[in-house]
């Protein structure tokens, strides 16, 4: 069993890092936040004699040698970066209750037949660089690496430079070759374990999901002699399309979510008609043709009223990513792990996307949810009790034990 | 007569200091190009012999002395500082057309009665520091020194600290201290004269405006898991809002005007559902009383909105003014003086605030439009031809000799 009042360490210690006034944390990627959390985070894979390495995209590697070192790897992993406004459990949970299973293997004196490695993935969450599991898509050849060296934050900072500058530009040669399987603890970001008071969520795959960026252009101008017969004003139609597009989907389908999460105007001024609008929208839903017919339906939703209000639009599919479905072989093994351990469970599927994702393209993969409370994350009310992380991490440890001893 | 080809030339060399892509210009108030624009203003009026002083809010004087020097001074004025995409006529027609004013009159070999003051103010534009009108407010008492000094940029730079920074931080004794009227050329900023294929508007007062900063706090959640029926996404809240204000506004009042022009959506991530809007109502009608019941219902219709949707507003009155009315008498000698000429002119009310309305409040005020292409202002397309500008400044120079001579 893990040692839980140890692995609470870590998270708290960890929550120290990009700390915002209301308890949540702003650790984006490759800020200098991000740099504090992973030289801190390489202290504690080094105190417990792991290997440490770094690839090309950043991702850092704690390998723990098997009886069998030539053995393909079991992989354990996430994410150290957050949103914004993120919470303390979103990705690190799972890089860190990972460095707990390694700890718990270490002081009970077990050496497992094959290596277990475990990997905090660089840019998981987007937020900075879209599109997010940069790090994941990259070692798993999904993205190549122009694609994700070029990606850019809304102040135009390379992922390449910021990557060097930070120091984690590590070598091509480090990315990991083989491996058995990976698995993945995460908080569930949702409401359904809560909701239902299940222990555990054994996810069985993740759904689909469509970013678009939107560009509204019509006519700044001056908001006191202009009258509102003469505008253009791109706000007024941008709030037009959100109307829409929400009740659009809440209409069409329960499951389907839609959001316009990122929004700019030009020129911001309070006396100027908003001449442009660029904001984002993210379309998700677990049936890839339902999800793709709710796309092309708001594309043309957007372009028609765009037109009845004599104002241009640009649309851009930024990122576009199908459902995934995990291991069954790895689903059953978590599944048994959690019962054996007294915990309720439950098969379902992830509403967001992980490092699980990529993985999943490139060797077995599974996940393990726990619940969050209010079904709230990307916020700073995102929380997860001791008692719920103690049980996620516990079926991480047994089911990285069975899978690396088979 | 002035010397339209001088005039363009001073234009022409000012719209290279904070220039945009397609023509315009941002020169926000006490900015680097603020400075920069305010040294080679300054050489102007050293070359034709103006005696310069700066006052304790960074409003620039450059008197013309008079025949008798301690007769009370004809003051012409406007603003330097531009809107973030803004145009190149907007506040500095007014001052160079006083400058070549004084050019031509003393080119002519003309002393008048009075002094000339030519003012340039600090901040008209309210885009950079709110409210707008900060220098000339300050200058007529109707903002004490402590407000002017406190008001901060959204990066949290004071004015004092910023005034101070670019040089511009004169003497209080330096204020003008007496005066026999006021007199601003601008751009209408408007469609009126265009429209009516009118020369010269001769302005008699400024319509009211209110300016509202309103606060929407929902929940910030993740874009995936979270379902569209436990959300309180702010966003989405707003743009009804957005939509309801407009819609009652058009409906209920042709000449009102209510513009959303500044708007911070947080956290601003592409997969985070919005917990928080920022944004900014103006609303303006030419009678007081229509333009209270007006913000007055809209207060109503935002709170009802917000209560509908579950999500808490803040809802604060940033800055207030009521109708201006102008001098009858210099109405009339600016009338008088454009039909001498042979323009053809109407009276009409500035729908934009200007240096005038608080100048109006210590001096007889009176202004003088000139058309602008489309009605276009606030923008990098707003245009008024050099046919249009000379009549403008041939209407002031004659209205200035007059007034200075009586
Ligand atoms: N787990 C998580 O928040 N990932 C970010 C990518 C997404 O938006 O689903
Ligand atoms: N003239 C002008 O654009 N002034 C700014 C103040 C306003 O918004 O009316």
């Amino acid at each position: 069993m893990i040692n839980t009042s140890r692995l609470m360490k870590t998270i708290n210690e960890s929550a120290n890092i990009g700390k915002l006034s209301r308890g949540g944390i702003c650790r984006l990627a490759l800020t200098d936040e991000d740099k504090e959390m992973r030289d801190l985070y390489i202290q504690w894979l080094e105190n417990i004699g792991l290997q440490v390495s770094i690839d090309d995209f950043g991702n850092i590697y704690g390998r723990k040698e098997g009886k069998n070192p030539d053995a393909a790897p079991v992989l354990i992993g996430s994410h150290l970066d957050t949103q914004p406004e993120g919470g303390r459990y979103d990705g690190i949970l799972g890089v860190l209750a990972g460095l707990e299973v390694l700890t718990a293997l270490n002081e009970s004196g077990v050496t497992t037949d094959r290596p277990i490695v475990l990997i905090n993935f660089t840019n998981e969450e987007g937020s900075r660089f879209e599109p997010p599991i940069l790090g994941a898509g990259g070692l798993a050849g999904h993205f190549d690496k122009e694609f994700v060296y070029s990606r850019t934050d809304r102040e135009g900072k390379t992922f390449l430079n910021e990557l060097k500058r930070i120091g984690y530009h590590g070598s091509e040669g480090n990315r990991i070759q083989n491996s058995h399987c990976y698995l993945e603890l995460h908080i569930e970001q949702g409401p359904v374990l809560e909701h239902k008071g299940l222990d555990i969520g054994v996810v069985t795959g993740i759904q689909g999901m469509d970013w678009l960026e939107v560009k509204i252009t019509g006519q700044s101008d001056h908001a006191g002699p202009t009258p509102m017969s003469m505008r253009k004003d791109a706000l007024y139609v941008t709030s037009k399309i959100i109307q829409l597009l929400q009740d659009t989907v809440v209409s069409q389908n329960e499951e389907a979510t839609v959001t316009i999460g990122r929004l700019a105007i030009k020129p911001n001024s309070i006396n100027c008609v908003p001449g442009e609008v660029i904001f984002s929208v993210d379309v998700r839903h677990s049936d890839d043709s339902v999800k793709e017919q709710l796309c092309q339906t708001i594309i043309e939703k957007m372009s028609i009223t765009a037109a009845a209000e004599k104002v241009s639009i640009e649309i851009n599919k930024i990122w576009e990513t199908s459902a995934s479905r995990f291991s069954e072989e790895l689903i059953d093994v978590i599944s048994e792990t959690s019962d054996e351990l007294g915990y309720t469970s439950k098969k379902m599927i992830s509403g967001a996307g992980h490092d699980s994702k990529y993985m999943n393209e490139i060797t077995p993969t599974a996940m393990i949810f726990v619940p969050s409370v209010d079904g709230k994350s990307h916020c700073q009310e995102e929380f997860t009790s001791e008692e719920a992380i103690e049980k996620g991490a516990n079926v991480l440890l047994n089911t990285v034990y069975k899978l690396a001893n088979a």
